[in-house]
């Protein structure tokens, strides 16, 4: 922790998570499903509505990393699960009397590619791409990815991620599949994340790994804790704590982009 | 031929041709045989060089097309490939007595990857930038496309090609594949290239077209005559004529990026 610039001098590509890291999906995907509820008349609880559906995103993926069902991409994922959460805030499916339309659901599964980034994110990884080669390496599909960079202009040198690699993080081969696209060994990589999970299987895969706190991922804490106390979530929750601090065996940690950038010398 | 802009209104993402159509391959790979054949004390023709290394490119990849060959980087096809040419042109390999070095033909199969775009390359990619997702869909492999990017300033989106889709241009998957990982139907998709080859296989896969001449691809015109009057080459050069317009079936073409730029409205 804490290491001087030096000690950081072979390391050449930052890959980043995205959702929580780069983006605050909960409230973007709360902004999409408060618009969709308007237009419909309907009342939702968006923010519980955001949280239910970031839940099921580990056990779908799971399906795929135990080798159950061959790679699919996020956007499937995604738009299975919204059926589901829509179901559970009692919502008519595109099948029931008055429900949502086929444009409806795409619309808002597309919600995902329309996420805003945390105010540092722009202006440090602006920094960062200076000094390194700058690529998600998420679980988010290309044209997800795509979609969402060139709406807010994260201003990334290429894609990397799940669909590049064909593997979920934080299966070993999704980080060194990546390093290796790079054409780099993995200690000339960094991931940067907000999620220890995530840092510590880049680390046991020899990647170097940045920790930025991103305490409002699930809302201000008054929320987070309202949401998950009173309310019966459709996944168990628990990976979806938030790290309010670096795990020891992170190599780096900052507060902001900016902050680790000036860490890392960009 | 020669279309207006509102009849490209469904085109959101540009995809590249790279080596010839973006940068000059030839120039940069005999740029960079100078510096090894002046620190080796040899003379070599590099410009000569350039052009049979260039000329094995194609016969290497048609074994992965055909599926005699598991898919390889363009980076290991080009290592192959320098051997043979390096022993054409009697300069020592690596087993040889006085022979290069692990580091000088790892440094000398890396001069791919700092190839120089073209005079108007990023002045033209920014501004199509601006109004569209812009992605090479080149054979080069992803590490070879980034750090040609990284050095030179070309302003990808992102990094789609053969190592993304798994299938080397222009067999059909190439471009049915590319609009597919950015979640667009081919006709939402415009293929860039100073090759018609290249254009009507992906025109052939519902995608636009775009010509952009490049007639110094091979050096100038008497270099060329020269070259290819004067010597044997490694394989077959008929399909490294210059193409000099674009075929009927192109849907537009420009001389430099900016005037494709100009013609797309961007």
């Amino acid at each position: 922790m804490a290491k001087a610039k030096g000690e950081f001098a072979e390391v050449k590509a930052l890959l980043f998570d995205v959702f929580g890291t780069v983006v605050d999906w909960r409230g973007g995907v709360a902004r999409d499903v408060k618009t969709l509820a308007a237009r419909i008349n309907r009342t939702i609880d968006a923010e519980a509505f955001a949280d239910d559906w970031r839940l099921l995103y580990m056990p779908a993926m799971e399906d795929v990393r135990a080798g159950r069902r061959p790679f699919v991409k996020l956007d499937v994922l995604h738009r299975e699960n919204l059926e589901k959460v829509l179901m559970k805030h009692g919502i008519p499916g595109k099948n029931a009397i008055g429900g949502l339309s086929e444009d409806d659901l795409d619309w808002l599964n597309r919600c995902w590619h329309r996420l805003d980034p945390w105010p540092d994110s722009i202006e440090g990884l602006k920094r960062l791409k200076s000094k390194f080669i700058i690529a998600p390496q998420s679980n988010g599909n290309i044209a997800l990815i795509t979609n969402m960079a060139k709406r807010a202009g994260l201003p990334w040198d290429l894609v990397l991620g799940a669909e590049v690699v064909r593997h979920y993080k934080p299966c070993p081969a999704a980080y060194q599949l990546a390093a290796e696209a790079l054409g780099l060994k993995p200690e000339e990589c960094m991931m940067v994340a907000a999620h220890n999970g995530d840092l510590l299987a880049a680390k046991a895969q020899g990647l170097r790994t940045a920790f930025v706190v991103r305490p409002q991922e699930f809302g201000p804490m008054t929320n987070r804790l309202r949401h998950f106390a009173g309310r019966t979530p459709l996944a168990d929750p628990t990976p979806y704590r938030i790290d309010l601090g670096p795990a020891p065996e992170v190599d780096v940690s900052a507060t902001t982009f900016v902050e680790l950038a000036a860490k890392l010398g960009a």
